[in-house]
């Protein structure tokens, strides 16, 4: 089903294949995908492309971010005949963008290159607001934790997470997606403190839903001594999403990059 | 005039006197001084005075942060007969206050403390956003320059500035203080760049109105060659506004600490 996101009517030949990079400020949006209510990151890009080149086309983007998620270096691509030069889109699409959603870069690939499949990994980060007050300057950009968090602590769980490993105990349930294969190679993790913020990078070769928001709750649960850092461990071996921590709120997470 | 400020109609030997330090993001509001517009983030904490303890306080803030500036240090003060204990005020004003303003310390201090006069000095920070692209995630929060920006010439200038001098040429005329004092000292500058962002600090006894914004936008004057790093001798000699560079924008300025 997924693998006709992009089928096009349009005699290919008259077609390219444009990839965009791009940063957003997630916290207006009903996330990345379309959907029946609007107001998502792909609506409001395939608005300005409909603008831009009067074509109707479709945005397929590397990850589906959820609601009030941020991106860094979300990268999308679609198929359009218009003569613009592909290093101008990135231009010509922020003059009919919201300041909130920037196209940071334009290129054209190969008619065959899909954001989402031909991705070979992603990198996140998550941001936490560790002290007795909640920030004003981060209030829609990281996750408010007032218990003080041991960081030593964490990056040992954290080295449990590194490897191939089934993180069907990190995932929310995918209806969409019955049978999902849940193995998943994280490549690095890691967890450093500046000042009153804890910064969680993860990049991996795929992410389950809401797996990086599971991995930062339940490392929270750690850094706060509620759960051992060999919890890990029994929630890889379990496959248990009950064993892990909360799901951490969606404002402090980044899509930082996604590798090609 | 301004010397009654806190003139406070209550017997004194009820009151006490207590300092806040705030951080505020103030994209949503009409600067820090009450207006008849209202929205402001003096009217913000009397409301959540008001509501707290019943009383009308007026609260003085030691800066009057434009509309679009930031704080993560603003100092504030003002009396009070309620008997709640000074530390807990930060706890109990931030539940009656939005999200982006947060109140991060409350004290008591000596009746004769006033956040403005009682200042020592100020330290601001400004950033700058300098990329092809303008940036999504501080659309709200740095000055987006798209010239490329010497940082070395805008540091070499900024030495400069530094010390005690006539900064009426770096001031824009606040009718409210017709024969003010222009002499000022700069404590320090500095200008660095971490990849895109380039953030100046400045720190010194006082600021004259606009004066951070006006030094920021002679720099990038600077920083692009518009103008010599000599520029800023000639503007101080010559106590001349129109020598120095735009009035940067407000989103790119945060009030970081008041010295007492």
């Amino acid at each position: 089903m997924d693998g006709l996101d992009n089928f096009c009517p349009i005699p290919m030949h008259n077609m390219r294949n444009i990839k965009l990079t791009i940063e957003y400020d997630g916290t207006r949006y009903n996330g990345w995908q379309s959907q029946p209510g609007g107001l998502t990151i792909q609506d409001m890009l395939e608005a300005a492309i409909y603008k831009l080149t009067n074509e109707k086309a479709k945005v397929t983007g590397a990850g589906r971010t959820d609601a009030g998620v941020h991106a860094y270096g979300q990268v999308a691509n679609f198929y359009t005949a218009s003569s613009i030069p592909a290093g101008k889109f990135s231009f010509a699409l922020n003059t009919m963008l919201p300041g909130d959603i920037v196209v940071t870069k334009s290129e054209e690939v190969s008619l065959d290159f899909h954001a989402r499949f031909s991705a070979k990994g992603k990198k996140y980060e998550y941001l936490i607001y560790n002290s007795i007050h909640p920030p004003a300057l981060l209030k829609d950009r990281a996750w408010h934790v007032f218990y003080n968090l041991d960081v030593e602590a964490m990056n040992e769980a954290a080295l449990h997470l590194a490897g191939t490993h089934d993180f069907a105990g990190f995932a929310a349930r995918d209806p969409s997606r019955p049978g999902l294969n849940t193995i998943r190679t994280i490549r690095e993790v890691s967890v450093e403190r500046i000042s009153n913020i804890i910064r969680i990078s993860i990049s991996g070769d795929g992410f389950l839903y809401n797996m990086a928001r599971i991995i930062t709750g339940t490392l929270v649960d750690i850094g706060r001594g509620k759960m051992e850092a060999g919890r890990i461990k029994s929630i890889i071996d379990k496959r248990d999403r009950k064993l892990a921590g909360m799901t951490a709120p969606p404002q402090g997470l980044y899509l930082v990059e996604v590798y090609y």
